[in-house]
């Protein structure tokens, strides 16, 4: 089953917005076993809508189209299938009078041109939006068939695993799955799991991201999901619990879980990330429950002041120092009250500060039993560029939050390198 | 002159990196008036690309090819620009020395793989890689011309502006430039500006991101620059104060320069942003000179503990209220020894909070002179679905920033409802 993708708007040429809904839609499909063959961006003119779709279909099975079904005149997609089809545009019936009741809900007026939105080529199918006005199309041309969609992400999306997935891949001879681990390097992940790599019928994608790895596991064959199953199984078994989570569950869902299970809070004590690690643990609705609240000591007096970390310890050593981490997690889980406590000090760079190199960062975790944990996290320093800075800021709030995790479920430091406490 | 974009690599196919390459080299190439038509993205597979770059250069002038250009064996576009030139790969004696140069340098061995980075299309140009080890080929074919270049955004970006648009926009009939502003509506922008739209040979693009809106002038004619700069000092005069800057001028650094000029600096108190204040404003290298620190109280008894903010009024109005956001800014001003307080309190969602809707939300600015200035920006809650909160919590980073901007210039709250204080 090959699929090609056809998105389309001048705003995706012109580089305004940049092109997350075909990253989307090719993760999301190969997780299901459909390849993406090609993808094309073409703007808001007919014919050449009209073409990038009749191409696209000369090569594959399936093509979805994005775009292009709101209701101003640049928008095109509705046409071009009609004119691609070789039929009328006509009004659904059905179609004109949702449009009407959703505004009518509204209190506002329809304007005349929203009707174009009720449009559709002859003998179209019809996927309605369940998330918004547009409705989506679903035409069969040439043996292949034309799926548009709203580029709307969010309906885009549900449409696609509403709809076109289960259309599309119902016999799945691929299956694919992906793990998710942190803070720890690919290269010594590829190493482990090469008894993995070498079963019949299994493949291993690594898909880096600042301190994290995606793993992909890809099972091909009649048993597909059997297989990928046994795969799931030993890359857990090999890797053990540098394993945080699978598919969606990002780190920062993992410990907000975590940490509501135990109704338990964290308190963040931030100096070179600024408050990207209160921000992480923020973004899941609910997080009050988990998060109590953070302190950015960006200064190094501050760090006296408002965690007490100790004068006499940030004078001899600087600020960038294990003891300092750990005196941040403990001031600012005690000051704020939290169960556990989360801290961070180091370099981003891009100059080097109180002697120490771009990329010495520490973390410290302060919980209620005992001393707390600090580790130094084995950062590869990115280059020289400008965009160190901010690579550096995303990997120590990784760092951060995966050691908490470790902490959390009474695991030791892991694969990051353990000093100070 | 007409561009495509053919860019290579099954990561792309598959989702796992997202465009931006083409993104930045549609929005790089129409700032230089030369407009991309179409972009595709192929895998690595040598008949594919042929037959991508083909195609495109069927119907383009001009066609910029990345990726594909590294020492592995999935690294395919220079075979596939010397099958579609219809010669040989020949091995360049200049690059295989800078090669072996670099190697040396670092004091590693030369990988035998890595020499096919020194072979090149029999005839093709070469261009030299001043950040990195592949070079960029160009290539002359049917009447058009074909860039490849190194996938790696930084090495492709130097090139672009070093070598692909000085060749391709030598004559700039078109001028375009790119004004930022802040925290107003892009329909009000649009009503504003309705005399410029009308100039001859302009055109201006709205680029809407959460709060923001970039304005894109466009001129063209022969004398394309001198139109442009008569168009952007008619909208600085309509719109005013409301431009906070241009190009690259992003608002962390302008706020960044105007601290730094005054030698001053700023502290922030979040409570819904859990931190994304205090990361924008460390952004910058050098942002310890401007930002002092900052305060995450999520919950509330934090803004009374943390912030002083009187119980009292917590108590009578919950944590959502005009006067809490000025006693947080106020609160954290003082306790941290800045220049200026910023405080931000409100209901991200996707639930309301203390009896306030989504979108309630309110920014406190408190400076040396006088009251606190509080303002509650007028924001549109973005659907319903699970997005609103990360889509409003970026919206009260840019209100935050815009209106400590407007404090330190002694600018009136502008077009945000200003409430409270």
């Amino acid at each position: 089953m090959r699929v090609e993708l056809v998105t389309i708007g001048d705003e995706l040429l012109l580089g305004d917005t940049v092109n997350g809904n075909a990253a989307w839609m090719g993760r999301r499909l190969a997780e299901h076993g459909l390849e993406v063959t090609r993808s094309v961006v073409v703007g808001d003119e007919l014919d050449v809508i009209v073409e990038a779709v009749e191409e696209a279909l000369s090569r594959a099975d399936a093509v979805i189209a994005t775009g292009g079904l709101g209701p101003t005149y640049d928008d095109l997609t509705r046409d071009a299938l009609a004119k691609a089809a070789g039929v009328a545009l006509v009004r659904d019936a059905a179609l004109e009078r949702r449009l009407r009741e959703r505004v009518a809900a509204a209190g506002r007026e329809l304007q005349p041109m929203a009707l174009r939105m009720a449009d559709v080529p002859e003998g179209a199918g019809i996927l309605v939006n369940s998330a918004g006005s547009a409705a989506g199309l679903r035409v069969r041309l040439g043996g292949g068939v034309v799926y548009a969609l709203p580029g709307v992400p969010f309906e885009m999306r549900t449409m696609i695993d509403e709809v076109v997935l289960p259309e599309l891949a119902g016999e799945h001879r691929v299956a694919r799955r992906t793990l998710r681990t942190a803070g720890v390097w690919e290269s010594v992940l590829a190493t482990s799991l090469a008894p993995v790599e070498a079963m019949a019928g299994i493949r291993l994608a690594y898909l880096p991201d600042p301190a994290e790895v995606k793993i992909r596991i890809s099972a091909t064959g009649a048993d597909a999901p059997g297989l990928l199953d046994e795969a799931e199984a030993s890359v857990r078994e090999l890797l053990g619990d540098v394993v945080y989570g699978a598919g969606e569950q990002t780190l920062d869902r993992v410990v907000h879980g975590l940490l509501a299970e135990r109704s338990a809070t964290v308190a963040t004590a931030e100096s070179l990330t600024g408050g990207l690690i209160g921000a992480e643990l923020t973004r899941m609705p609910g997080s009050s429950a988990t998060y109590a609240g953070g302190m950015v000591t960006y200064s190094t007096a501050l760090k006296n002041e408002l965690l007490g970390v100790p004068a006499d310890l940030l004078e001899a050593h600087g600020a960038v120092h294990p003891d300092v981490a750990a005196a941040m997690a403990a001031g600012v889980r005690e000051r704020l009250g939290a169960t556990y406590g989360v801290a961070v000090t180091g370099v981003a760079g891009p100059e080097p500060q109180d002697g120490q190199a771009v990329g010495t960062i520490f973390v410290g975790v302060a919980s209620p039993g005992g001393e707390p944990r600090v580790i130094r996290p084995s950062l590869p320093v990115p280059g020289a560029g400008p965009e160190i800075r901010e690579v550096l800021r995303r990997m120590t709030v990784v760092h951060a939050l995966e050691q908490l995790r470790r902490v959390i479920l009474g695991l030791g430091a892991g694969p990051a390198e353990a000093s100070g406490a």
